[in-house]
Formats: C-alpha cells, structure tokens, sequence
C-alpha cells in the first residue's frame, strides 16, 4: 500500500528532479538549421500566379513613397512617378532585388552570439512593440522600463531565441522622445545577443547606429550589420516618410532592414489569401529595391506579420488558417526571389493566456518553421493580438520554441542497428524504459508541463500553464546574470544617452 | 465621443451578429477532400528504412498472438509459430495486406452521412474512451450515462464531425456487463452517422453487429460496413484475445477494424521516432494480415495514437515534437501499404482547460491533416491524456477542426481576375472591407474566440475561452433535435437490449 509518506518523498524526487531541470545552466542554442523539409501550400504554378499578380500591381497599379527624398531617390531609374506614386517595370525591379544578399552575418557584442541570417539558417526573435504587459499577478497594465529590461533578461536566457530584440514591450513610463535611448540600452546591456533597431523617428535610427558605433567601433558599424530593424508599410501600397527615413538610415549603413507589410487579409489587403500575398510582395519587393538603391548588397528581409480581419466587426484576428495559408505562401515567395523570410511565431489574439492563446500561437509556430522562416519574430509573450505582452504566456511559449527546434532536427537513422538489438532483447510485452538505447534518448518533454497523474496534479497545487508559467519566469530572473560588458563602453553609452536626453529635451517642453 | 448607450447598442449589434453565427441551422459537412499538399518528413529512402527495420521484426522477432483461435488461422500460412509467438516472411505478410481495401464505404444509418474512408477522403470521429468527464462546472467527476449523450448530440452538430462514435466517454453509472448496448444505443439514436464498435469482449462485439442487423438488416450488416472499431496492441509486439476476438467479429462481418497499436515512446516502443514506427508498423500490419485471413478484403486502418513518455517519471504525454515526427511517419508509412490511415487530433495532458491544452491539441492537429490521415479520431475534448474529456474544451476544438477543414481547401486561383481589379479600385491607401470582392469572400473566423478590443471583452464579461466553450455547449445542447429513427427500429433496439440484459444479468449476481 501507497503511504501519505510514500507520496511525499516521491513528490520530493520529483521536485528535486523538477529543480535539477529548471535550475540547469543557461544554454545559448546556435542558429537553428532545420532538418525537416519545407512546406509549399502551392506548387510552383501557383508561386507564378502570385508573381504576375505581383508584377501587375508595380507595373499597372504603383506603390506609393509618401517621402521626397525617397522619391529623388527613384528618379535615378526607370521608374514613372506621378505625385507620389511609384509605377516600376518587373525588369528593374527584380534587378535591383537580385543585390539584396541570400544571407548576411548579424553581429552581436558577443562574437559568439552573431547570427548568420538566410540560406539555410533559422533564428528568433522576441515580442515586438506592445505597450501593455500582463505583470507578475497576471493583470494587464501599461509597461514599464523595468519590464523590458526583464522580459530582455528573460529572453537572454531563453535557449532558442537568437536576438537580444528592441521594443519586446513599450516602456510607457519614459517620454518618447528619450524612449528610444533607454529601449537600445536595454537590448545592449541585459542581452550581449544581435538587437533590433529603432525605426520610429530618422533621428532615432542615426542614435541607435551611434550606439553601435560606440560597442562595435564607428568603421565597423558603418559597414556591417549591427542591427536588424523592422519598417511595415501602410497597406495596401503605401510606405511613409517615418519608415523610409529608418530604412535610409540603417540601409546605409549595411544594417538589416525587414520590409514587412502589416496586412489584415480583407481589410488591408484584398479578402483572398493569393490576393494578400501579391499586395504584400508588391510592397516589400518595392521597399527591397529602395533599399538597393540606398546601398547596393544592404541586407533586407521579405515578410508579413499576416493577420486576418473578422469581416462582420473589422477586429484584426491572429491565429487563423487563412494566416497560415499567407505565412507558408510568404515562405515560397521569399524563396522564389533568393530573400530571407521573415515570419511570426507565437500571436495570441486572446485576452487571457487561456486556450485560446495556445491554440491562436500554433497556428503561426507551425507554418513560421515548416516555411523554413529564416527569422521568426515573437518568439513569445503575444496577447490581444500584438497590443499585450504577458510574462506567463512569454515562458510557455519559450518552450514551444525549444520544441520546434527539436522537431526541426527531425529522424535520426544512424542508430538504427542498435534500434534492432534494443527490440530483440526487450521482446514481446517487455519495456523500453530500461534499456541502454532508451537512457541516452533525446525525446523532447516540456519541462514545465502538466503530465503528472490527476492526483499527482492536485498535490502540486492544481496549477493551469498560466501560473506554472508565471512562477517559471520568477525562478529565471532569480537566476538571471548580467552579460558582462566593458566598463568604458557601457560608460560611453550612458553618456551618450545623457548628453542626448539633454539636446532631445527641448522637444518636450 | 463614444457614450455608453453608443456602445450598449454596439454591443447589441454583436450580440446579433454573434447570436445569429450561434444559432445558425446545423450543417453537416461531407468527408474532407483536401486541396493542400500532404507533408513527408522523411524521404523515400526514410520511409523503406523503416520499412525494412518492421520487416527485420516480423521475419525474426516475431509477434504474439495471445489466442489460440488466431494461432490455427495463423496455422494456413507459412507463418513460423512458436509458442504464441508468430513470424512471418515479408513476402507472405505484403500479399496478405494487398487484399486490404485502399477505400471503403463506411454505412450510416442515414444514407447521407455515409463516408467514403481512404484514398483522397478523410472523416473525423469523437473523443474515445475517457472515464471521466470535466463538467458544465468544470468539475471532474466519473461521467455517466447522461454525458455520452450529450457528447453523442454536440458531435452530431458539429459541421466536420463525420462520426458518431462510440465510447466518447465511459458511462460509468452502467453496470459493465450492460455498458456497450447502452453505449451503441446512444451512438445510434442521438446520431444518425457512422457508428464505431465496442471491442471490449468477443460477445459485446456481436452484440454490437446483432444491433446492426435490426438497422441495417441482417444481409446487409454482416457484409458491408456498419461500423469502423479501433483495436489496441500491447505494445510491444503483442496482440491479446479481447482484441483479436473483436477483429475477428468485426473483420468476419466485413466491417472496418483501426489496428492501431497504442504506442509510448520510450516505454512500449524504443525510444527513437524511427523505432517507435519501425515496431509500431510489425504490429499494425501483423493485425491487418490477420484480419485479411478472417476474411479477405475486409476494410482495415494503419495507425497510431503516437505518445511519448517523460523519462523521468514514465508519464505518457501528449503533445510533443516527437509524436508528431511518428504521426507524420505513420503517414508515410500507411500510403506505402496503401492502407487507410488513422491520426489523431484534439489530445492534450493537462488538468485543465488551459493554454497547454491548446498547444498540445496543436501537436496532434497539424499533422493529423498536414499527414493526409483518412480518419482522424479525437475530434475533440481530450484532457489529462485520454482520461478526461471537458464540454468545455470540446467545442474549443471542435472550432479548429472546423478551421483546419478551412484550411485544406487551399488556395483559390479563380478569382484572380477580379482581385485585380479590386487593387485598382481600392488603390493605395484605402481599405477592401467594403468592396464587393470582400463581401463575397469566404475567411475563416472563429465563431467564439475572444477577437474584440480589450474593452469589448471587459463589458462582454471578461470571460476565457473554457468559460465560452461552457456556454456554447449548453446552447448547442438547448438547440440539438433528435434525429429521426423508425419507431419500428427503435423498439426492437430496446427490446434486444432487454433481452441481452437479462442474458447478461447472471454475471452481475
């Protein structure tokens, strides 16, 4: 018979066993190189159809550049301008779209964490630009400085994110025009992986390179991707002067740019889902070939946040099929014109980190990996449809992550003779658990899972992946550490940032 | 400025709307046919290395058959028996599972809800099997009578559910000897789909064919399929007499039998994707030949209920990477033997109706469709793996089959035309939720999930997605109407139940 003591000292072998894994080392995966195959949703029929589209629509229809400086800049070509409309032919187009590089190195302050972005390599990113966070009791409210420098330090340490990001949550309590300042700061200091740049303001461009001139040296910051950075146009065809102004900034400096269209299939673009990809590539081809234009062989990104609009009330929804059908097709296009792909992972439109949350998530993991999506943003944390970030759902999501990398590494058959031995000496009605083949395994479980019994369960406190997600992120930041940095730089930074507030300062009075 | 009565009247405009998608008539969509391409995530070479690690188990391995009657079956082939073990040459095995129907008609009562299983057409069928049932409180209790009909009336409702099932969830309140013609009763009069048959003992299995033959007539049922019923192997590489006595019934009245070993990664099966399909595919396939030798040509179904196992505890788990690698392999596996192939979908460990019950569902979902599996069990409700089934979680995920059935109808082409014409019209900056194009358009929304701005949500009671899958199942359950049924047949349903009760009742005393 099971004792009440018997139960406890099991449950302490499972809570120690539970700490072991929760406690582990903090581990920094490498980029992911998928070994599963791509998922094409159409054939290359399809992709073509897409492309004429496409085509039609910077030939016949034009793109809008709502930036005078943009436009001089396109005067340099064949392109026919009328007001601020851009009518381009395909032949130019796709010229200019061919010195966009397959893949580029994006450096991190650490060497060791610079990332090759494209050709076959995968990385991620996190949560980008809510301003309200879901706290440490769950409750929405507006964000803080305080909680960007965690969810960063949360992030640092999550093993299959990539980037250090930008704006993984918008720090309400620092005014605007200094906030920009503080968010680069942050993504410098508490991570020493690749960040992303700020696109809100020209001004705030050029302050972020100047940061990075400050920890990668100015010659080598000019030169060499120090930033990744995220512009979305105006859909349908529309990219303003705010955006166009961060892609000349970063673009000349051989700074990433993502040239990603925020499209709301049936509002912003049209209610078909090869309709949305021909708008979308129409209006990242056009922003791809401005940046050339900027500065031939500058690294771009094609790609689309895709959301899908609920016709009878205009509400944008995250977590849709008709979303993973464009995320796949933006995979297929992106590859069509030798582009890295930018997708979305982990988008809940829910308002709590409920099932909803779970299920909307999926919906962009599974086509963000099997589209082969060389850079995945919101890596967790997403709610009410990108306005909210929550700590909870940040962790679970995390680990959604890790098991997407795992899935990627796909079948193993080299072990496929000690499979054999292994089966012939457990034989009929036998079991696996204890064999040699079985204790060096690699199958992925969720650390944080419920997969205890019922009663199990009960004794643990009857907790939902809300609140085991919720204590998961407490524990990491007891045991975040800070990233060193060299005293000097992070000095010259906060300088910089001084000296900045001061001469910005003016614009707040 | 926006008074409250403004958005009173807002709301009841939604309200409307949202009633009005609620209380919409009861569709019931024929089997899916799906437009989007199938995923391997293996090659072809992949595929015959598994094929020749089964093969390798059944040539000197072997499987038992712990059942005297199959051992003298097994005696007309060429099979090498020892003892209950039973091997078998590759060359016999194939020729046996070549006489395995590719399709079959699976026979409802209503000769409209009749399905086509295999090749291109794929159905979907209920939860199976839990004890217990997570209530209209979401409490967690034994279920009853009264809880498989209601199961039995929203699966009828729902569009993409195409079968009625069975043991959707275990009534325990009906003694055991008595529970299956209860259980097939429910099946037959609360649905007028296909039905799945009971397999827990030789006589109940009759019992469920005799049931048959007063719907169907006695011809008719003892050679066409009245129902499909899911037989486990224990793993590994043992077949025991419940359940071959069940085939035998089954596969003799040429009704369809799932062999679908119920495999554990790492405990029942190696701890290795490769392993787990390699013995997984001896055991389904021994099963399926077996069945072919009870009668040539009767309908049969290659699958697996793929689970891991956390190794440091042995809990079986739903939802994880390497369950779907074996989904998407068992695929593979099945269209090589050209057999019909069943997944599943909606399974999740958790406690409750939480986040990690909508990634874990999403880890059976995506393959499911993405493998092209012909039948696709556990449409929905599935909590703490397998054990319990929650009303509440039921209609969540009756949703995304909804969605999924959305999403395998691809990309439209056709239109293409117009959806130019439409960018032209709407030209840059505009919006599309108004032209005639968008009107027409056919996207996929979620009926219940929480879309609305934050606000909304609070005025609309800040409810989660288990408290509005609660709500639409009463709704659902007010609005259900009882299929017709002959009186005739009704009555000599319950006087056969009668009879084969006071039969039975001798092995209660």
């Amino acid at each position: 018979m099971v004792t009440q003591q018997d139960k406890m000292q099991r449950k302490g072998g499972r809570t120690a066993r539970l700490a072991e894994r929760i406690n582990g080392p903090i581990i920094h995966k490498p980029a992911l190189v998928s070994k599963v195959p791509l998922y094409d949703v159409v054939n290359e029929e399809g992709v073509e159809q897409i492309h004429e589209l496409a085509m039609r629509i910077v030939e016949e229809v034009g793109v809008e550049f709502r930036d005078a400086e943009a436009l001089e800049i396109w005067r340099k070509t064949d392109a026919e301008i009328d007001s601020s409309n851009v009518k381009i032919g395909r032949k130019t187009l796709l010229e200019l779209i061919e010195s966009a590089p397959t893949e580029y190195m994006h450096h991190a302050r650490n060497p060791d964490r610079s990332v090759l972005v494209g050709g076959r390599s995968m990385v991620l990113s996190p949560s980008y630009g809510p301003p309200f966070i879901y706290d440490f009791e769950g409750i929405r409210r507006p964000a803080t400085l305080d909680d960007l420098h965690n969810l960063q330090k949360l992030n640092h340490m999550a093993p299959s994110v990539h980037i250090a990001g930008g704006p993984i949550v918008e720090p309400l309590d620092v005014v605007v025009p200094h906030r920009h300042l503080h968010m680069t700061y942050s993504s410098m200091k508490y991570s020493d992986k690749p960040i992303i740049g700020n696109v809100t303001a020209r001004e705030r461009a050029q302050d972020t390179v100047d940061m990075c001139s400050i920890v990668f040296g100015k010659e080598f910051a000019s030169n060499n991707c120090c930033t990744t950075s995220l512009i979305n146009s105006n859909s349908p065809l529309v990219w303003d002067a705010t955006m166009l102004d961060a892609l000349k900034i970063y673009a000349s400096n051989n700074h990433a740019v993502m040239c990603s269209p925020f499209s709301m299939t049936g509002a912003s673009t049209p209610a078909s889902n090869i309709g949305t990809m021909a708008v979308v590539t129409a209006e990242a081809l056009m922003a791809i070939a401005f940046g050339q234009l900027v500065r031939k062989g500058a690294p771009m990104l094609f790609g689309v946040p895709a959301m899908t609009v609920a016709l009878n009330s205009g509400a944008p929804v995250h977590g849709s099929p008709d979303s993973a059908i464009v995320q796949f097709l933006s995979g297929q296009m992106a590859r069509r014109y030798k582009i890295p792909h930018r997708a979305i992972a982990n988008c809940a439109t829910s308002k709590v980190p409920d099932m909803q949350a779970g299920f909307d998530s999926m919906w962009g993991l599974f086509p963000s990996f099997l589209s082969g999506a060389q850079w995945i943003t919101m890596a967790g944390g997403i709610m009410e449809g990108t306005l909210g970030v929550s700590y909870a759902k940040t962790m679970i999501d995390l680990e959604q992550i890790d098991a997407f990398y795992h899935f990627c590494q796909g079948c193993y058959f080299e072990d496929i003779e000690e499979i054999f031995e292994t089966i012939q000496e457990v034989g009929s009605g036998g079991h696996f658990l204890g064999s040699a083949h079985t204790r060096k395994a690699n199958l992925f479980i969720f650390p944080s899972q419920n997969n205890v019994p019922y009663e199990q369960w009960e004794l643990d406190g009857r907790k939902d992946s809300a609140q085991v997600g919720l204590e998961k992120a407490k524990n990491w930041l007891s045991r975040y550490q800070t990233p060193s940095m060299q005293d000097d730089v992070d000095k010259a930074l906060q300088d910089f940032i001084s000296q900045r507030e001061s001469e910005l300062s003016i614009n707040i009075e």
